[in-house]
């Protein structure tokens, strides 16, 4: 039997963490204050985040450590196991070897308890008590929560509404591990308050939620805000992933050609890509492929151009790709992949090339998770079904090619809690959706004042 | 940092099956014809099985050759690790040391698939085209669902009407592997047909489903039945779990004092108590405790004695622990554990004083799924949340007793497509249930006129 499934021992796990802005081409354009528009330092951030986060955020160390105690819980799912996709291969008769890593493994289910325990950790060391946080699909929420709760903090999470709805399964994960969880817009601060005043029935939006977070978590010195994409520490923390893979990968003695994986606000496909980008800026010959939604298309109809984090512009301004902090994207069932905005690393690496954005429809989506489902057992997560259905695509062109190409997946999460959504494609609820040119220009407009716009020249 | 979880490599995973009826010290008695109430034998079970696994179910051999074939797909989620609960140990102050297997890792969430996809193999190379089986909590119907589409054979499902209604999510999941899944009763059996026409609002119940199974498999030559527990050979393939956990523990360097596991119909429990059983045959001094839902107490309040498997007494005679066939336990949220019988095998190692039975309230079980979830950080199945509650009490046996007891707990499947039983042990909907000793008894008296019966002396 040919190995299917390469594990790291525990010893192997990374010691530290890979910091990209230490090998950056073009260093990251700093965040403004929202304010002043002036480059925001370490103090502005003081009142949402604890230092260490804050120090890690500016950083220009290539290489981080892990804390011991992060090290310790990492162990309760990491490492990883990193899949050959035979099943796969055979079914798509494809001389593509295909890999994945599988993030599914955490207790949360994804990807995100790679930041989630790093930063409940420093928030635990630096006195916080309370973490407030939003939450989109509820994945980020969730794994929040179990974090928290491995370390004795109240979790606080605002939810977007629509999901809170259509995901129940989420809240309750979220209040199994003690978390509070509340339907954004809330009435619980002033800025879910202005919303309702105007739309009573608002769905909520990831940057409605962000807003209601930061305002909670500024209104005690006990609490602190966190983020579970966009920012820099956070897509730090999550290069134990690819780190992992890169080792995992020399014991199969091969290195990828292609490497993949979705993109929301990007830390699941920064976290598995940047070890690997690093070795592109040294030189190496990889198509790294960041995966986005048609309806969601930041990386590649957006320009690259300062913007709020959220919508009612509390957050400081990101130089990034972004579709305007008041664009709100169609009901997809990718929750996860429905933001504004890009992280400030990938944008900035999109723009030199170094990785190309692709965007694609949910149908295809789908129908390559029940494909992936139906060979190698594994039900994705409808985020992760987009890096799924670009691998499809990627194996049988090197079938059309006639080439051996290594492919390698980021599986970020299962889609066990997001069964609703493959129900609704099974039963032909689900349709593509047509992008609205009116609403991507109209939210755009709002970028357009703001300071040092950038047109997307990549 | 010590190591906490202890992977097989996969050159490591089992190559044969363990059949404890090579050294039962009882001979197990034979099944018996429904009709005749004669010994059934392997002619009597051809029309619903195929011939290799009724040759697995009467064998005598101790060691059974898992198939090439088989291995290849176990690969997909086997080996599974093996944890040391050092987080757990250290809230309970305990000076026991607790292991737990993660059955969780299977694409399914559970132990079921090292079953079925034994049984889908046998199936398909015994010119099966569509296996029927029953569901409860869905738990098998979707490993059968699962395992079905990796050897493309079609997969019927009748789920319990209950479970139907308040497990979508289990449905869908069987629907995106490609089974069709109906509630039962239907309208599709005759078994069903005459269930709906006493009480067209039936609940249904796993008695019920077996019946609706078997007759849709015996109408086509090229349908067999499924079934996902109690069986010999169900039992049989489950053990590759025990058998892992062996050589998992001697790298840890440790021996159980304790194996623990919930039991329903048995092949959880079964999978991982048998190889440990083994070597109490032979002097080992462990307590093997086998954990059922005090509303529905097989194994500590049902006689051993000849009964149906199903409502509508079409299967064999089984030699089993029994509730009475037409006994309806309560509708806990461990819908797995709600089978009024017992595994003939483990019925008679109950007997035979090799396995202690241990009957909980529901309530003890959630407390401690919630103890389990923020501390280990896994959400657990309400079937498996009955082992992590004697494991709890064993650990903490241990702690007043000042003995450093090393117990193996079978984690058999994390619960978050079960989310709903937590929400309502949360919000403080949920209670134990008082057994009405009046239910039992009336059926219990369907158990005395059939032949054979014996009385429990264990």
């Amino acid at each position: 039997m040919e190995v299917k499934k390469i594990f790291l021992p525990e010893s192997e796990l990374p010691r530290q963490w890979y910091n990209i802005q230490a090998d950056m081409p073009t260093p990251l354009e700093p965040p403004l204050h929202p304010g002043t528009g002036q480059p925001a330092g370490p103090d502005d951030l003081a009142p949402i985040f604890p230092m260490p986060l804050i120090e890690q955020e500016v950083s220009q160390e290539r290489w981080i450590d892990i804390p011991e105690e992060i090290l310790e819980k990492y162990l309760i799912w990491r490492p990883t196991p990193l899949y050959r996709a035979y099943n796969l291969e055979k079914y798509l008769d494809t001389p593509a070897k295909i890999y994945f890593k599988n993030e599914g493994v955490s207790p949360a289910g994804s990807h995100k308890p790679n930041t989630a325990i790093a930063q409940a950790y420093y928030n635990k060391i630096s006195g916080t008590k309370k973490i407030c946080t939003e939450t989109g699909a509820g994945q980020w929420g969730s794994a929040l929560a179990f974090c928290c709760s491995l370390f004795g903090l109240e979790c606080k999470v605002y939810m977007v509404k629509i999901s809170f709805q259509q995901k129940p399964y989420r809240r309750m994960m979220m209040e199994t591990w003690g978390a509070n969880c509340v339907a954004s817009p809330s009435n619980e601060t002033k800025a879910g308050q202005s919303i309702l005043a105007k739309n009573p029935d608002s769905p909520g939006s990831l940057g409605i939620a962000i807003s209601e977070a930061v305002e909670a978590a500024v209104a005690s010195e006990e609490n602190k805000y966190s983020l579970g994409s966009v920012l820099n520490h956070v897509m730090l923390h999550q290069t134990v992933n690819g780190l992992e893979c890169q080792k995992q990968l020399a014991i199969a003695g091969d290195y990828p050609d292609v490497v993949i994986g979705c993109a929301g606000g990007g830390s699941n496909f920064a976290g598995n890509c940047l070890p690997f980008v690093r070795d592109k800026i040294h030189g190496k010959d990889i198509d790294i492929i960041g995966v986005e939604p048609a309806s969601c298309p930041t990386m590649t109809r957006g320009p690259f151009a300062y913007d709020f984090g959220d919508t009612v512009q509390m957050t400081p301004l990101l130089a990034m790709h972004t579709l305007g902090h008041s664009f709100v994207p169609e009901p997809i069932h990718a929750g996860g992949l429905r933001y504004h905005g890009m992280a400030p690393i990938i944008s900035q690496l999109v723009m030199d090339n170094l990785i190309r954005p692709v965007a694609i429809q949910q149908m295809e989506t789908f129908q390559a998770g029940i494909t992936f489902a139906r060979t190698e057992g594994f039900i994705s997560a409808p985020e992760t079904n987009h890096a799924v259905a670009i691998t499809i695509r990627e194996a049988l062109k090197a079938k059309e090619e006639g080439k051996e190409k290594v492919i390698l997946m980021n599986w970020s999460g299962h889609g066990l809690v997001d069964m609703a959504a493959y129900e609704a494609f099974l039963h032909g609820k689900l349709a593509d959706h047509e992008l609205e040119e009116e609403a991507i220009q109209q939210a755009l407009e709002e970028i357009a004042p703001l300071p040092k716009p950038r047109q997307y020249t990549g």
